[in-house]
């Protein structure tokens, strides 16, 4: 038997021992959180699947991990050596981890879950699933800590003050805003579990995430005060007072739970079903007002400050990936260049930075074929050395305590193909099309999203992805709501003024190349009364070897040149004299 | 006191008479048809509102009509003199008409409605609102047989055969296809309530509601039977023993009623909540399975043999366009033309073509101002009169034996200024990129929508309407699901090979003019796998003295003089040789 095997009989111990004939587990942490820390990762412990997307189904005579389909390889490879059986996701939306037991399971039978690990919402809907077939649902079961012996404790490290020089606004103000979204909902308590929520109504920030600046919390608001549940030992030196001043109370972490079920009698408490997790929704005794959190369109839309600042970041941001890029250049004449040199040579010229914290996630390097992987990640051992030659897709970002940015680039290192310039010019058309776009106001992620596809359409493409995602400001660099998108939240939410957005279309080549192009973007009044438009933030000359000038509108060309112009003028200032010469170059504009 | 004020004062009474203390009162038939005909016009007759879209609300001492903003003038006008009050919607979904009885009414309050004037789901939507406010809904009242007594009957009007040689699926192949959705739900009945699904289904064809080629009837399928619940008196000749040949058995239109009371106990019947009148469901006792009609996508998808016609059946369309136009601008030499006068020409043309049967909805006959009302029908007493001078906009379509047809344009019977080139062309390229956008199977009417405004919105202008509806064949001219638009179903349904809808993108000058362009299309693979494109049916030039070509792209150029040779070859042959030498100047191309 190997490991995987016996932490499978262990866990299988357990549950017969609790009476439980089947568990569900995900890999999600008490926040919904996108990265999950390692005390969370308890799908890829149990199972040894270690994808970032899956959800391992255990009875007593079966074991298997659901995934979708860019995760298929990797699954069989993980899980040939144990019990463990991929199962392959058709549809995630149709919830068919719970089908399948539902289907297979004994009327009577009794499934148990962590509920932590589940929004609410998620719950209620396996229950509907579930009670057709006379199975009952347990969210508090508690199977790993008898199991997992040697479980990573959950992190919390140092809590700090986001300066409101940055944040332009201070919590005060901000806890205002929510108390008002309460009353107006009747409402006299509202939960906020999301971390990134919680982040930037305090206006604070932590490094219990990797590249999410947050920290483990909750906080309860009341129309007098704000509960802040963390590791209070973590809170020190002026900002314990200064919270105390803002009215936030500190409570222990896990304080939250006989909170909860202490609130009194008259609490009407608001809560969003789809972000609070189902053990916690489930101490809630009082009138619940189910509602879409206000801190996530609060936080969505930034305030004028945070654009200013968003806009200095962007030159750091910049002149950081000028010096890797000339760097990259200056090292390919002599040697080659491994994904993951280049990846680490980003981080550390942005760390050269000031107000530079982290990256704000895995840079994707991609060189040739591995470009076209769409959640391609480096690692040192397998991956691909750079020559002089071919196609180069790289899409890193930083979080500076002025900003968060996200920005992709792709280049060719030799002279390009006719059919690479045709698929580099087609995904930039779209690119600019959504960046020059004017519409109305209210109008939708997918209503848009249109405007970045179109070209590639033509030409019988298209890509695989959303074209692009809300940004955080010194936050998540994927933040709710808003984006581009065909379907989901993102298609659905409506454009508006100081939203933060990615604009990034692309095309892959599969085992050839892959080409994304993405800038970020502040979405802006027009100055046609009732539309918006876009202001382009991001500083980094476009591919000039890649463009096929023949297929671009003198519109097009007029918008790129302006914009090589305005990259040159704020990052060369910044760059040596060496720097200066080679990126003159890549800042010319087209004829 | 007036009429209706006097009818009120009827209906009060029978309200207190049945223990009634609030009625609601659509303008709806008990098939959801989008035109009802005079017997169901009973929010008209009660309250002396007549526009097309409107509830009213009684009480013993309150009448009020709600109504959108395209009816506050009328409704004002035509509700002045009794003591019905205008109520303004703010927004249809939100059923203000039944939150205004819920806050106003008490509690324990009954409210009775005809349940067969709404659908299930929106009678579902009212009870959960009146439950929390313990307001009983009754369904079944019969408030009008006492109070309006020379309500006009039901007509019931001859029934016909479409033949299989224009509808190119014979009957007993689509009821194979709908028992097989049948079966796929696991449902062994099948109730049809809208009057166009049950005309494509059966292949026939009947005049009784204006404009609409359907006949007042319900079906009920079973896997060994169909039951048509019609006038069965109307159907006549070798139609009657056709039928039975083809297992459809004739039953009164009402004994659906006793019929559904009396369904099996082992029946499951497959309904659409949100076509299937409140009466009917209530009468259902057996288990239901609630599901899109499968007739609503198998009818929206025109086969072969359909888009044969449609295609031949728009050069009659054509013919008798060009030779009003013809007429009308001969006419304008001399003398003014009504906008009715015109309207009326229309259709005479039409009815001179092979299978003409009636025009497929009110002609729109704008003259100048009145283009730019997008619901603007003229009456006779008070329409403007066409000189040879300004913009005039011209939506019309007919109804064929062999095509159902639907075509706007919009004319300048003058120099036109720099403005109107500047709308016109810019409303021409949204509905030629439209015309031309290739786009990915799967692509929802709101994705493509963004093409037919996107050049509009660049210069901060829209419309308020969306750019496309499903058509018939030989049916209903507005047909859903598919369409082109911002918001609704037409926005989320996936366009599929064979749709047959309109792209009809606009612009409005209130009180100065409107601009419309409207051709029908077809959904056509693309030769690119994966992809759709759309092939344009609809034959009549396009206005070339309102094209500003300093703003047409060569593509655009290039497209728009191809289908103005299209439109003179195949309507040309068929006209007068006056006529022949006018037309070729209308289809001339472009420099």
């Amino acid at each position: 038997m190997n490991e995987i095997n016996d932490r499978l009989a262990l866990l299988r111990a357990a549950m017969t021992q609790q009476g439980i004939d089947a568990t569900i587990v995900p890999s999600a942490d008490a926040h919904q959180s996108e990265y999950v820390s390692d005390h969370w990762m308890v799908r890829a412990w149990i199972s040894g699947f270690t994808g970032s997307a899956g959800t391992a189904v255990i009875t007593q005579d079966h074991a298997g991990v659901f995934t979708d389909g860019r995760y298929f390889l990797q699954a069989e490879t993980e899980l040939a050596n144990s019990d463990f059986v991929l199962q392959k996701y058709i549809s995630r939306e149709a919830h068919e981890e719970v089908t399948y037991l539902a289907d297979t399971l004994p009327a009577g039978s009794t499934v148990a879950v962590d509920g932590r690990a589940f929004a609410t919402s998620t719950l209620r809907a396996y229950e509907v699933i579930f009670k057709k077939k006379d199975i009952t649902l347990s969210v508090d079961a508690d199977l790993f800590s008898s199991v997992w012996t040697d479980r990573p404790p959950l992190l919390h490290k140092s809590i700090y003050e986001h300066d409101v020089t940055y944040a332009g606004i201070d919590r005060k103000e901000k806890i205002a805003q929510v108390r008002q979204a309460m009353e107006d909902a009747g409402a006299n308590h509202h939960l906020i579990t999301t971390l990134d929520d919680i982040g930037w109504l305090l206006n604070l920030r932590g490094s219990d995430v990797t590249f999410n600046p947050v920290f483990m919390s909750y906080v309860l608001v009341t129309p007098s005060t704000v509960q802040l549940y963390c590791d209070t030992s973590q809170v020190q030196g002026q900002l314990a007072p200064q919270l105390d001043r803002d009215g936030v109370v500190l409570a222990p972490y896990d304080q939250i739970e006989s909170d909860l079920l202490a609130l009194p009698k008259g609490a009407v408490i608001m809560m969003d079903p789809t972000t609070v997790n189902g053990r916690l929704s489930g101490l809630i005794a009082c009138q619940t007002v189910e509602r879409d959190m206000p801190t996530r369109m609060l936080k969505a839309i930034k305030n004028p400050t945070e654009q200013k600042h968003i806009r200095e970041c962007m030159i750091q941001d910049g002149i950081a990936l000028a010096k890797t890029f000339y760097w990259l250049e200056q090292a390919l004449e002599i040697r080659t260049v491994s994904e993951v040199e280049l990846s680490d040579k980003l981080a550390e010229m942005r760390s050269q930075q000031p107000h530079y914290v982290s990256e704000s996630f895995d840079a994707i390097v991609g060189y040739k074929g591995n470009g076209a992987i769409i959640h391609y990640k480096p690692e040192a051992s397998t991956c691909a050395d750079i020559k002089a030659e071919g196609m180069l897709l790289v899409d890193s970002g930083g979080q500076y305590v002025n900003g968060t940015t996200d920005i992709t680039r792709t280049f060719c290192l030799s002279e390009p193909t006719d059919q690479q310039r045709l698929h580099y010019t087609l995904v930039l058309k779209g690119m600019i099309s959504l960046t020059k776009a004017t519409f109305p106001v209210g109008s939708t992620g997918q209503q848009l999203d249109t405007f970045a596809r179109m070209h590639l359409w033509d030409e019988g493409l298209n890509f695989a992805h959303g074209t692009g995602h809300g940004v955080g400001f010194f936050m998540n660099v994927h933040e709710p709501p808003q984006g581009f998108a065909p379907a989901g939240q993102r298609a659905k939410t409506r454009h508006r003024v100081g939203m933060y957005t990615s604009n990034e279309p692309g095309f892959y080549l599969e085992g050839h190349y892959g080409i994304r192009i993405e800038n970020l973007m502040i979405t802006q009044a027009s100055a046609h009364d009732g539309f918006l438009e876009h202001e382009t933030v991001t500083l980094y000359p476009l591919a000039l070897d890649l463009i096929d000038e023949t297929i671009m509108t003198t519109r097009e060309k007029a918008w790129l040149n302006k914009y090589q112009h305005k990259c040159y003028s704020l990052i060369a200032p910044h760059l040596s004299k060496a720097e200066q010469e080679w990126f003159t170059q890549k800042c010319k504009p087209l004829n």
